[in-house]
């Protein structure tokens, strides 16, 4: 099978690498802006050959992982390129605008909008990481609109990466994406901001800080470049979560202006329950190893 | 050595985990106040025997770690039992108002100030885990408060087991660990709550939520018998972080609203240095590897 992979960051390479392992015939062709990320890609054997839009008409599955702003700009016209035989899917954090984008596209039967919720805080072709789709999830919108036959395809490579699969409309991806990962990179980039700015001097925070807030702090070492489009696009849902968010935060603090540990108690006990909604993550594997 | 645990959960099963690995010669007695944790000690080899205050006058070295509030009411009646050659530590993440607490106390050359960062969001003596303290921080205070050969004592173990040290004054260590450790718990702890409110459907959280959000949420799965005391103990600091952390959450949802996408790939981009910061962090290691 012919793949393209058009966007060869954390995400596209990480799919090509295991679409490499577990499908030996797949030739694999690989567009990227960055010519120095395209060189990268072919020294790191992620792709097999270089190659151009004007090649789309080669490929029977593409697989677009660019920021959410160029993916608006760049999907219809990744469309007009293939084949009817081609699925393009994409691996974009938000649904809407794009799936309202290629509304009224002739080619619409075509693409399988998708959000495979997986990543890492790194990037580029060098963050690629083998097994990156094992046991997550993957949202598909709007299924209904894609060819039969192509989200048959579509589905063949996701359930050889191993991805759960689960089908949402576009409205409902955007809002409850806001809060399950949108607010999550805000809440942790606010986090090392304001830790940043009180700790002038750098050794403190090395010395001190502990595996705690490593973790809470992790995503703010994402990428500005993928994440801001994000917030962009998702601004309604996301403003709606960050007002949710400083209002249970400024309670918090008013609680402990007024002494009433009873209620902070509480509202943390309460919130402990996450252990048991989290516990049958797949991914919380990584924290249970931690444990060990 | 006679080794005393007083509170035998998560911190202090893990010191006398790794005490007992690197000091063969080692009898360690367990004191809690819960009944059941002292049985599961015992039978999971935490501690050779249980034992109570009374016993204080054997021991050469005692570990307390038991919540603040807890800490402030025992160690004082734990010094009065302790033998004059007997080092007594803590291992509190609060240290102004104990060591203003025991400041007169007639045993105080017996106490040293510490505040090992290393911990799990898990609880009890199940939780305890092997070479927790490997390559951590252990924060000490007043050092010149105590007895000079009870220092070399207590920091020969801390070496044993791979601890580095970092001397600090009580206000100064409350100040900046409100900022690397306290306020990463609540950001986490109000994340949660924020996305339980919204997700009164468990099942979307637990399908949408990737290894961000799970990373971001860790901690609120954290104790709150252990932290209320804290946050209380530490209000005046902690109350000072959640305000710069508010303030910086409303900035960049005003960004939003504005439209100013500028400033949030900025302000993204400014705190991205947060990798170059952590990378010297010993702990960074569990990062590094989930990214292979």
């Amino acid at each position: 099978m012919n793949i393209f992979v058009i966007g060869i960051g954390l995400i596209g390479g990480s799919f090509v690498k295991d679409v490499r392992a577990k499908m030996s015939a797949a030739k694999i062709y690989g567009i990227d802006a960055n010519a120095a990320h395209v060189a990268q890609a072919l020294s790191l054997g992620l792709i097999d050959e270089k190659a151009t839009y004007e090649d789309l008409h080669l490929a029977e599955f593409v697989m677009v992982s660019v920021p959410v702003d160029v993916m608006l700009q760049e999907l219809p016209k990744i469309l007009d390129k293939v084949s009817d035989e081609c699925v393009v899917c994409d691996a974009g954090s938000t649904k809407e605008l794009l799936c309202a984008a290629l509304e009224e596209h002739p080619k619409r039967r075509n693409f399988l909008a998708c959000h495979p919720i997986a990543g890492t805080e790194f990037s580029g072709p060098s963050a690629a990481i083998n097994g990156l789709y094992h046991g997550k999830t993957n949202i598909i919108c709007e299924i209904e609109k894609t060819a039969f036959t192509l989200q048959e395809r579509a589905l063949e490579i996701f359930q050889l990466l191993g991805m759960r699969i689960r089908y949402m409309n576009p409205k409902a991806h955007d809002k409850h994406i806001a809060y399950v990962s949108h607010l999550s990179h805000i809440s942790s980039f606010m986090l090392g901001k304001t830790v940043i700015e009180k700790e002038k001097n750098e050794r403190d925070i090395f010395d001190m800080a502990g595996s705690g807030f490593e973790s809470t702090v992790r995503l703010a070492k994402s990428s500005p470049a993928m994440w801001t489009p994000i917030f962009k696009q998702n601004k309604e849902n996301v403003v709606e979560t960050l007002e949710e968010y400083i209002q249970n935060l400024s309670e918090f603090k008013e609680m402990l202006l007024k002494d009433d540990y009873e209620g902070i108690y509480d509202q943390m006990n309460n919130t402990n329950k996450i252990k048991v909604i989290l516990k049958g993550m797949p991914v919380s594997k990584m924290v249970a190893k931690e444990k060990n």
